[in-house]
């Protein structure tokens, strides 16, 4: 079996790690929190002083970060700092899951071409329940060849790979399907309060909907109106799932992506701001769904 | 088996009075048309001279017609003219097929009330396909005891009958139903687009986001990106399936519902302000899933 | 000098029959609240027993009520009740100052025109306070002669008095008008909260748009950032000044307008549905330009 | 009087360098474009081989650029070319006339600062006429002491100087106003049309609403409605005046501002999605005001 380098072990990272290590994967771990380390290497995995350490002499690198300038700045490098693509031998495979702009996965991925190294972005979902176990959807950009050897690995960690195209894809896939869940959301909530505002039950008529021209991923899966579906978010006062603060952030990467491709996207643009205004009045931290209370009437009226 | 008076023969009419007559129900039909008529006479109906003529004696009364006003006009009458409610016999069922506001359908549901008699709103959809094919869905507003009383006669016409409350709620649901379709149809449109703009194929897109959090009706079934799907109405230059002006005309008849309930529904909103657009720019008679083409640059760009 | 039959003697209605009074007019009132009665009896009206013996014998009819049901049906009557252009001598003229549909303020003037009689629908703004001073604008519509006749009586109530063309057009105009500035408001609060968050002072940002391409009435008389301009709601805690309800109303008939003209009102349709969602979150008696704190952080955060 | 640098000798550059030499500025021009700097030599400019020439030795350096990636690769310079801000001498003042990020603008301030050296971000409105007329309104951003200092060079090319804070908040300033005028554009042309949908004169209305609350800049100086205005784009088939392309140009630089913030701009995202479908349609090179006519009824309808 290959060496795995798995650098960043926050809530998901940690939980992949794991997932690779039950896989039979040799797995070095670097992340800047010591504990994070050390809860993997209980799990049997190897520890580095460095993200280049861990690197440098594994046959595939996997990154979980939080932010485009993270992934550049690791892989890449600067003036004063050696990039992972500065270390690793050569036909190391390069697999970046962080939730990033394209741009970023893009700018890397031709850093990596110009040594000779392939680049996967795979951005993940499926939060981490789907991390730890072991269900997670990849959405993958790079090259037919760069894909398939990546399979063993991902396999390991998801049940779903997708292959979106060359690199930078994956990201792109990525945000164009959180953008249109957001809006989702949003309609879909619309439109059930407008039928509670007429007297409808919300789960006779998401009944309905879901099974006619209106039917769409929150219908089946995560009802946003309270009491109209077991162990969703929305029946438990909004909380568990995916933040309010996680969905702006993505909406955030779809808005600079539209702005690179010169795009009109109306609905993602009118949901973002629907979102942030909703983070800022208090519900960063709440589950997306719990959008559904800017339509309903507020308790007190 | 009971006799239905059938009123209104046009595009969607003219087979649902159709599959009627086959289903063995002696049908009386009047449409102010009067070939519509002579070719119901043809597939075996009765013809009236009248709307009341058809109905008095019916145990049932099917009706059929484009807007509320003549709706509330057919069956209440006015000052000159007598109302369906004032010819029918006790225990005649009243169902309105029309996709019409909801006050208009709740006017007619209390006036036929106040003279003992049951009405239901079952707005359809499926398109004249679907009307002729007998696989219509319904979605009905009225009393449990009229729901069950309608099930032959609905069951004829089509193959999904839902229950979405009392007198009303069929047109409510419907149109939030279809509100929802339009958000659904626009943010698939962008997100694809968008796709598109950053290199990605439309397919694999559509692929991908279909079996994720964004996947919708559009995408299983309906994809507006020409060339995506093959027999749906964008890869046939958006002829032909569910017009613009069509679609106009239900996003009106939610921003009523959203009137009257003083509901807050911004994308439903927008989307209608973007199909208006779209109408006026002369595609009213192009499949609403042309709205794609607002998004993509034009040819001559 | 004429005699005037003043109806509806609201907050509005009230301080408006006392300025016709104080013009030297001769003014009947009648509302159904007979303490409003008694106070316009306190300041010279006569008083009448019901709106037809107030307008019954009047040269001239200014009618104030919440809504065009009100105004149909006092004009026009119904099955069981005379209307005024039933009672009124010929010559009289007929003014409405409501702020109501424009289909209402066309049937109206359809029904008086039959009837020989001009009918004026001239909603005001200026509020309470330019109620009692005399400052109100009127927006008229009717015909050439009607709008002359109405000068005495209008300006003796306000400052502006337009004519914004035929039947109905004042309404159309007024929600045109009100449509517009509620945009106003909302991009208005959104740039400045935008430059906020950027560090701006929001009164040398306000300073700076308010002569440059950006200006608009929001930021010359009405800025809704709060400590920018004395002597403004928002300044007040956003007490006083134009309720939310309100503009919830206005934007409903610009809606309603929208509907009938098959118009799009991208901007107008989503300044409603935010409107919607603050009166929603207990704003209704605050002042319109408290859409501001939807954008600015909560205290809490 | 002082020498003053002038970089980037476009459309806009030109004729502001041409003030500065008639103000009596010894002016030392570059431009990537030999042509340009002939033109300007033949106005009595210096010309230098390269920017670095041109601001050596020089009292203010003024630049007119494209975009943040010009601005910050001219001054601050990279791996293999000095910066502006290595070449000049101590005292030099800074001015970027150019409109661009704000992010862009305050890494250049940064750096600018780290040599002890004082950078004005000074983005300019009023367009290629204001420009040749020396009537342009600057909208700066930098320290007391740098805007006291940039008052001649700034008086010699325009009218209206203001300081909007500190650095970058010129360029937050103007982009907010741009911003706040894209969304008045769009509602003057929805409110309009809805007017003319219903009957009205567009001029009448317009008279209306530019002295009522819905007063705004371009019901004063740049109606959108062919006809109601001489001497405006929208009179002139939309030729001239402010290209849709550069407004959504504004329009992106807005919502990169709205993200870098995380603030909510409803109106103005949704102006720009507008913006981008018009341009998107053939419309980037006419008049910012044709987006009217995304509302009107097309000829062919």
């Amino acid at each position: 079996m290959s060496t795995v380098a798995f650098i960043g072990l926050g809530n998901m990272g940690g939980p992949m790690a794991v997932n690779l290590i039950k896989a039979g994967f040799t797995v070095r771990v670097f992340d800047l929190v010591p504990a994070a380390m050390q809860a993997l290497a209980e799990q049997g995995a190897l520890t580095a002083t460095s993200a280049c350490g861990a690197a440098a002499g594994s046959d595939i690198v996997v990154t979980m970060l939080p932010a485009g300038k993270h992934v550049r700045s690791l892989y890449v490098g600067d003036a004063d700092n050696k990039g992972l693509i500065d270390v690793v031998g050569k036909g190391t495979l390069l697999i970046d899951c962080s939730t990033i702009d394209a741009d970023s996965a893009r700018f890397v991925a031709n850093h990596a071409a110009d040594k000779g190294l392939e680049f996967i972005d795979a951005p993940v979902s499926g939060g981490t329940a789907g991390a730890a176990a072991g269900t997670l959807t990849f959405i993958c950009g790079g090259t037919d060849n760069a894909f398939e050897q990546a399979q063993g690995v991902l396999t390991a960690m998801g049940a779903n790979i997708f292959h979106a195209g060359g690199p930078g894809a994956g990201q792109v896939a990525k945000i164009c399907n959180n953008m249109l869940l957001s809006v989702l959301m949003v309609a879909t909530s619309e439109s059930l309060q407008m039928g509670v505002d007429h007297g409808l039950d919300p789960k006779v008529l998401s009944d309905i909907m879901k099974v006619s021209s209106g039917g769409n991923w929150t219908l089946d899966k995560y009802n946003p109106c309270p009491g109209v579906m077991e162990s969703v978010p929305s029946s438990n006062d909004y909380q568990g799932g995916f933040m309010v603060d996680l969905m702006v952030k993505d909406l955030g990467l779809s808005q600079e992506a539209a702005l690179l491709s010169n795009s009109s996207t109306p609905m993602g643009a009118l949901a973002r701001s629907l979102y942030v205004n909703h983070a800022r009045k208090g519900n960063g931290k709440r589950d997306f769904s719990s959008i559904f209370e800017q339509f309903a009437p507020s308790s007190s009226e």
